[in-house]
Order: C-alpha cells, then structure tokens, then sequence
C-alpha cells in the first residue's frame, strides 16, 4: 500500500501552505465561512495566522502551554495492511490519501459461508457475557440462512448461570449446542473465545491444552496477545489465531443484525486481524466470521494494534472520556447556576443524541456549521481550551496501554474481586448513585419519544475536541484511517452513545464489559480533573481562541474519510429502546 | 527477630477474642467509652458484635460490600531487617509486639562521623532539587561540627540554572564545593544521587560509568532500583549501593536540622538500606549519613520496600489521597449549602492544621476521644463509610506500584515532557487555579497567625480512614511497623502536612518532587470518584455504621507502636511560615 508523506497528515497554519494535502484541499474553501464568527468579512488563512500569534498562555502551565508540532516527520506512515483473500472481494478504499483494504458485508454473502468455513464442522462460542450472546446467534442465524450444518455450541464453565440464558437463546445441551466449556473447546474447528480479559489471563493454558491441532483460535480482542507479550509468552504453534473485532459491543452487534434483515443486512464495523496461519485458511475464516455477524465493512488489523486502539479507545471517547467530560461540565453548569435538570441536558443528553446523531449522519464539521456565530464562537472557545488537556491524558493512556501497563492493571484488578493475602475482596462498585446520576433517571422520565435533546455549543466543542483529539493521538501512533475511525468516531456516535442516550452513561459504566467498566473507573476521573483544572480555569480567564487549532479541526482531511466510511455504512439507524437489555446476564441475577 | 502469629496483625470482633493480640490489651479497657456514642451504658465487645451485624449493605456494589477478613492467615511476617554497626548504638524497639531495630541521632553523635565515613575523602551531592539542598547542606554543617575535612560537593548538569542556588547556599567553584555532574561523580568516593527519578531513569548508565570502582552510591529513594528492575538490569558490581531515605521532603529535612539547633539535634525520620557491600563499609557510611542529615531515628527497610512505601505513601495519604478527599469533601459541603470560606476550613485546614497536630502529638485515638458524643458518630459515621473505599484505591495504587507499572508510568510521563513522535511536549499543569484553591488563597490571607482551623468531625473521620486503611495495606504488605508508621502518620503530620497548611495542598501537588506530583495528579481524581461515588453515597443513604471497622479501629496495636515512635521524636515541632519556601529552584526560575 502506498503511504504518502507523513506530512499530510497534519495541517497547521504554522507550517507553510504547501504542508496541506492535496486530499483536504477541497476543504479549504469552506473555511472563510466556516470561522466566520471571527469577522464579518472573510479573514484569509494569513489573517488567521496573524490573529494566532496574539495567543499566549506561557503563564499557564501544562496542556494550555502545549504548541502544535508545525513539521511532524517523526510520524509513522500507517503499517501496510494487505490481504488476499478467495471467498470474498476485497475491495480499496481511499481515506484522506491512504489505500486501505476492506470486504464489504450483506446478507446475499451467507451463500460464501460454506466456502469460506471449509474444514469446520463445529464452531465453539465460549462465554456469553456481551460478545457471546451476539455473535453466537449472529453466526447461528447466518450459517442457517446459508443452509449450513455448520454447529454452533456455546460452551460454558460448569454450573454458570449463563446456562439459563443460553437456553433461552435457544442453545440447549440436548441438540448439542450448549455444553460444558473445555468439552466444547475440545469438539470445535473453530473457537471463539469471548470469556472476558481477565478470565482470558487467568485460564489461557487451560484452553490453550484443550484445543485441536489444526484447530483455530477466534478472538475478538488483542488482549490476550497483549498479556501473553507481557509475560513474554506466545500462542501455541499448532493452531491458527485470528480475530474479528466488531467496532461496538455485543448487544449492538445483535441489535443491528436483527434490524437489518429486511435490508442486505445492518451490522458492526469489525476489524480482522490474523496472527498466525498453519495452513493458509485463516484471512478466509476470518472474513466468513466478520460476514456472517453482519459487518458492514470488515478492515485488516494487527492483533497488537487491535488491542492498543482497543482498550485504549474505550477508556477514551467511547467511554472513560465522555464520563469525565459530562462530570466536569455538569458540575461547571450547576455551579453557575444552570438547574439541574438543564445540566443534565445539556450534557449527556446532548452528546448522546442530538451530537451523536449529527455526526453519525453528517460528520463533525456540518456539526460545528449548524451553529449560529455565536454558537461557533462558544464552540471554539471550549474546543481551543479542552483540546491538549484532553489530548495530554489520552496520550498517557495510549502509551500505558502499549507499554503493557494497562492490561497488567486490569489482570490484577480482576484478583482483587477476590480476597487475598489478608485483604478483602473488592468488587467493582456502581457509579450510578451520585446525583448527577439520578437526576438522569428523572430527565429520562419525562423524555419526550425520540428527544434527542438540546444541542449545547460549549458542550459540544468539548466533545468534538476530545474526538478530534483521540484521532490524532492514533493517527501519530501509526494506526490505520479504518481503525482509527471506526473506533474513535463510529463505535461512538453508532454503537455506544445510542446505548447510553436510551439508560444513561453511569448505566454503560456500570454494565459493560470488565476491562471498560475497569478502565472508566480509572480514566473518567483523570480527563474530569484536567478539563476542570486546565480548560475550565482557561475559559473563565478569557484566553484567546487558539486558531491554529481551529483551522486545523476545519482542514483536518479525517472529514474526508469519516465520509467515505460513512457512504459504506448500511441506511438502518440502531434502535435502542429505553428498556434496552444489555445488562451483563451475572449482574442480572445478583439481585442481593 | 520474633514474629509473632500473623494474626496479632488483625483485631476483628467477627472472630474470637482469642485473636486479640497481648500487645493491644492495654488498649481495650479505653473501648467502651470510645464508642460511647453507641448508648450510654458501655456496650460490650459482644453487643458491638450483634449491633454490627444488622449492617447490611449488599445492595450497594463496591467497596462497602467488602467484608473483613476475619483470619488472616495468609498475612506475611515483616521481613527480618536486623543489621551489624560498629560506629554507632543499635537499639531495639518493640513495636505491636514486633522487634525492630534502630538507630538514635543526635548532634552528639556527629563526632563519630570521621570514623563512619572512613576512606572518604569526597561526598558528591549530585541534583539540586528538593533533598539535594537540604542533605547538603545537613552534611557539611555537621561534618563541619566533627572537624571533618571531607569535601561536600555539589555536581550539576553544565549550564544548569541550579548554580546560582548552589553559590547562594556557599557552594563555589573556588573552593572546590560545586562543579560539573559527571566531574563530580568521578571524583568522589560517595556518591549522592539526589535527582530526579525521572532523570535517573534517563542517566543511570552514565553516571554508573563515572563511578570510581570501590565507591559508594547512595540514593534517596529505592526508584532507581525499581526502574533498574522493570528493565531486568541491576548496578555495577564493582560498587557498593547503600539508601538513606528521609521520610520528608528536602525543605523540612534542612528546616529542623536548623531548628533543632539548640537541643541535640531535631529532622525527619529516615530509614536505611544496604542493597549492595562490596567492603563492608556499607552500612555504616549509611548510618553516618542518616545521622548527619540529623535523623532523629533510623530504621531498617530494603531498597525494595522502600521504593514500594514510597511511592505507595505519596500517592496516598501523603499527598495525592489528601488531595483528592479535601476535592470530594469541599464539593459535599458547599453542595450542601456550606460556605465556600467554612468549607475550605472544615476540609484543608482541619487536616493540615488540627488534625495534624493532634495526631502527631498525642496520636489518631486522642482525636477521635476528644470528640463529643455527636463529634463521635459523625466521625464514626464518616470514618466507617470511608474506610473501603479509601482501600479500595490504596490497594490498587500499591499494586501498580510493586508490579513496576507506576514507575514505568512516571519514566513514560517524564518523557512526554518533550515533543517527540509528531506529538507535542506536555509539561504538568498547574491545580491551583480551580474555584476551592483560590478560596484556599483568601483563607490563608485572613488567618490569624498559629490558627490551626476547626476540628470537623467527619472531615477528621473520613483522613482518619483513609490514614488506617493505608497503614493495614502497609500492614499486609509485609513492610515493617517502622516504615508503616513513618510513612503513613509521621510524614504526613509532621512534615507534608505543616508546609500544606502554610501554603495550601495545591501548593504541594504543584511544587513537590516530580514523581509525587503526577503521581498525586493520577491518584487524586480516584480518591475523589470512589469517596464520592460510595462512601458520600452510602452516609446519604444512611447506611448504619460498621460497627466491626469502629472497633478495630480503636483497638488497632498501631496505636500503641505510634506513641513508642513519638517518644523518639524530638521536641522541636516544625514552623513552617506563611512564605515557607519549597518552590523547586527550576520553577521559582521561569517566570515568565
């Protein structure tokens, strides 16, 4: 794949005119009008520059002193990422001037399933937790339409109250499809491990030593890959490890597929990556796995930077982040006087619906161009101030989950569930109770059907700053335009803000997976305090507008290729109705 | 040294009273009138049990439904930290009915310096940050009392701005006293490497190489160790490598040697460790230079667990836990209609001013028994909803620090401090600026002199928890009640929290040591989250009282081991004036 010079990647007015790609150029134009709160005349990009110079905040410590990088040659040109497969077309897609190799899903691709799944006579679904549930009916209802005798069998730890549940879904040990988890792992050509990470760290020899030679290991996550590096350990040699990584969580992936049938088909973006191939079947197996659970386009990865975008990305805007930044912002409102109520609005209820849809549909920009001058001008300050304090605690994050950190934090968490040493358990505590929270429920309430609430400028340049953020931390970490947008963008604004519109945030805080649940509890309070002790204190001091920083949000060519990913994305809107069931099933039935 | 039965560590009602240790039975008549708050007939042990066990809390998740843990049997014995000194007076102390070993200071005992540092005739005091002056200064005072003609000379980067404070302090060039790092190291025979950890990280291998073989480093903390270890490296052997830690900051070091002038001596604990003894001297150059910098006793540790305590203890109640209680108590408060003035009283100044000075003079069970009977439930109140999740933090924090992950952490943020990869540099920010610091400023600004604040019950229940909950993770952690203490109750009343009080916390958090401060960055936030999220939330709930946790709290043999380390502690308290100057000479330098 072509990579062209790290220096289109970054736009800065600093820098001459010249370090502007030929892929963003069709921006430009718009932007005289599209900073227009600035004068009523249109400044030039000159002007602009001129009017940044006067931006001084050297009395500020920390991410407010932050200077753009004007020439960033130490950028990494994005790994090459090719595939080939014999099943399925692949296909090129250009994102802001890098080819980039993707299979498009649909339903009329079930037929390729057989083909693609040759050699496998049973799948095993191990777990049912978010992933499992999703994927093991996904995969049961494709391989059915394709007329497959493929079996899937969900295999579970011996009395787990997931059996109940897996029943429930139809999967029963008298038609041999739900069984005990080695037994199933022992009879499957192909099994998917969707136990959570920290059940991953603590049995992997255990399944490891149960698996058939020849056999392949699915994962839908790098995080064993990543546990195992840290303990200098690699997979078997005797099996094939690949993965399919959908770009939201389980019940979304479920969700969208059953919504999608009347169409070709609605699903989670997934990412595939495969690590290790004895016999030249595994990109096929992949991509058959990524299709029959609906993806709409399925994009190659590594397991390693599957893992890094991952965790990391969770603990950014997917979740961790936009827990702290309504935090913080919630708290700012009140303070200066705004009802509770109103907070509330224009904070969850605003990034979750009326920012989430408008992005989803037509991207950053028309939502930033949506805004009157004043709106703009509000949007600008709070993104000027909010950008480095949040890009400055996403960049540790990032690096603590590539040093390997991160997933040490979270193996070892996952052993304080229990007692040891002489110190107690600790399980992880709700969130929910504070009054933030509550007020939630109330707002909810009385929600007019489809409210998507307010659309707040402050709040929204916040989060927008957090968005654009997060895509450049990723971007100068070498990870593809694909990952970097289905995972800072669409799993967002599709897949888990729609979650979090319909019960609120401290519901998805609460109730998803462990590593995220883990991972917001560390992160969430970090971009709160920073925003508060950095952005916040900015705002309130009147700084100027950082119009570098503006300029570059306006020419930044992600704009460009978030719109191409989006022309792949199927016409169905997910759904999520207030009751929605994601509860993980073993927080269900712990009532006391 | 004996080590008695782990479970003398643990006094818990829920198991028999035969697991009342000898050692804490001189505490247990005080019971009944400690928690007289209960009823004013005495209740005994067992009506306390039966009270606690209406105490059901299970439908909160987290912390509080943490149980204690009735047998711990699988607490780890202290380790046996005995040591051999030909120069000086071992004592022994009997601490919780543990056998530890000292050694007393005292200007008296400066005359045997000569004989403990002999064979050197250079002491290279190599950083000039926060213990580089103080130690410096300590040693060439009182090896000018001994008569010594032993150099002390301060070794700086070239072109450092630090000469200039080194100069002012009456090191000089032309006396040989202050000269190039690297020069320095070469030329002497001990070598104090007193920057940061950070610059450590970034260094070692020179500053080995510059080694005389035969000499001797001394470090001040175990990180470099930890740094060494994470890299699976170790020191040269051709040296010996010995630690004094002073369980203090540089700027209170150097402020009692200088106040304890007219007595026998007055500084800061400091505890000891001899990682590598090629000759046999190491362990009393260490004495020697714990006793010089005027220890008033010192104590045995490993470079391991010292660097483990250390770390642990300044991300806890030392600096960032303090930080992030006074955040999560001063929002309560003015949340609840208190004034943002008596807020900042009933949080900051409560704990650096009375608080403090209670603990440190008469100890944590006189504060709570100089509380009215309503002082005493809120206190109980507070104390017994905090406790778990003060732990909950602790522990984690103490984990990551032991696996290697928050050194990793502090080399990974040091680096960021420097634009590299195409992102820019990020120095710290600054705290100070958010609405509770800027009250703090108008606060202090109107104080009169000597004002130590109120005494705020539940403000002193919930730093009470949190000092209690990090001495039982110290506890069973295996570290000695030598360490525990100084690090958990000592420093923190007798040294951070005074220079708190004079100047405020976000003072300290700005402008201690640089590993403290991102570490008290991290840390803080979750302190703040997990009280607020739990612990505010179960008392607004009205959750009863634990009581179990109120009884070992007050039966707790740490309180005895404190009062036996107060009686070695001199009788010069610390005076930190309002314009107390610790500001790290690199910052008092950029004003820009």
């Amino acid at each position: 794949m072509a990579a062209p010079a790290a220096t289109s990647f970054y736009i800065s007015t600093s820098s001459s005119s010249s370090a502007v790609s030929s892929s963003t150029k069709s921006l430009k134009p718009a932007l005289s009008s599209n900073l227009g709160f600035l004068s009523t005349s249109s400044p030039s990009l000159k002007a602009l520059k001129a009017k940044s110079h006067s931006y001084n905040v050297s009395s500020y410590g920390g991410a407010l002193n932050v200077r753009m990088v004007a020439a960033p040659a130490a950028v990494k040109a994005p790994m090459s990422l090719d595939f080939e497969t014999s099943v399925f077309k692949k296909e090129k897609v250009t994102l802001s001037g890098h080819d980039e190799y993707i299979v498009k899903g649909g339903r009329d691709l079930f037929k390729l399933l057989p083909d693609a799944f040759k050699g496998i006579k049973q799948i095993g679904v191990i777990g049912w937790g978010s992933q499992g549930p999703a994927q093991a009916q996904n995969l049961r209802d494709s391989l059915a339409e394709a007329k497959s005798d493929i079996v899937v069998k969900i295999g579970l730890r011996k009395g787990s109250r997931s059996f109940a549940e897996a029943r429930a879904a139809g999967f029963t040990e008298e038609n041999g499809t739900l069984g005990d988890l080695y037994e199933t792992i022992s009879g499957s050509d192909l099994v998917l491990l969707l136990i959570s990470d920290a059940a991953q760290a603590d049995n992997y020899e255990e399944v490891f030593s149960h698996m058939k030679p020849n056999s392949i290991l699915g994962l839908s996550h790098g995080f064993l890959l990543g546990h195992l590096q840290s303990l200098d350990l690699d997979f078997p040699k005797n099996i094939s490890v690949i993965a399919v990584c959908p770009k939201g969580m389980g019940p979304s992936v479920r969700r969208l597929y059953v919504q999608g049938k009347e169409i070709n088909g609605a699903g989670i973006n997934a990412s595939f990556a495969v690590h290790q191939d004895i016999d030249g079947r595994a990109t096929d197996v992949a991509l058959g796995w990524s299709v029959a659970l609906g993806s709409p386009f399925t994009f190659a990865t590594t397991l390693e930077q599957e893992y890094r975008s991952d965790i990391f990305g969770e603990r950014g805007i997917l979740l961790g982040a936009v827990h702290g930044i309504v935090e913080s912002l919630f708290r700012r409102y009140t303070e200066n006087g705004m009802s509770e109520e109103l907070a509330y609005k224009n904070t969850v209820e605003c990034i979750t619906g009326n920012i989430s849809r408008t992005i989803s549909t037509k991207g950053m920009l028309a939502l930033y161009n949506s805004l009157d001058a004043e709106g703009k001008k509000v949007f600008a300050t709070a993104y000027s101030a909010s950008y480095y304090p949040c890009m400055e605690i996403l960049y540790e994050c990032y690096e603590d989950v590539a040093t390997g950190s991160e997933i040490r934090s979270v193996v070892l968490a996952g052993r304080r569930f229990s007692e040891k040493e002489g110190l107690p358990a600790f399980p992880m505590g709700k969130i929910d109770q504070t009054r933030m929270w509550k007020v939630g429920e109330r707002v909810r309430a009385t929600r007019p059907s489809g409210d998507l609430g307010p659309l707040y400028p402050f709040t929204a340049g916040v989060y927008v700053a957090l968005m654009m953020a997060q895509i450049e931390v990723l971007r100068k970490k070498g990870h593809s335009y694909s990952e970097i947008i289905n995972e800072s963008v669409i799993e967002s604004v599709d897949s888990l803000n729609p979650f979090m519109h319909a019960r609120g945030v401290s519901f998805m805080v609460d109730n998803c997976s462990t590593t995220a649940r883990l991972g917001s509890r560390k992160w969430a309070p970090r971009f709160d305090y920073n925003l508060t002790q950095q952005a916040l204190v900015a705002v309130d001091n009147n700084l100027p507008i950082n119009m570098d920083l503006m300029t570059n949000f306006v020419c930044d060519p992600v704009h460009e290729a978030i719109e191409v990913c989006a022309r792949l994305r199927p016409t169905v809107d997910i759904s999520v109705p207030a009751d929605a069931d994601f509860v993980r099933p073993e927080l269900r039935q712990t009532v006391n």
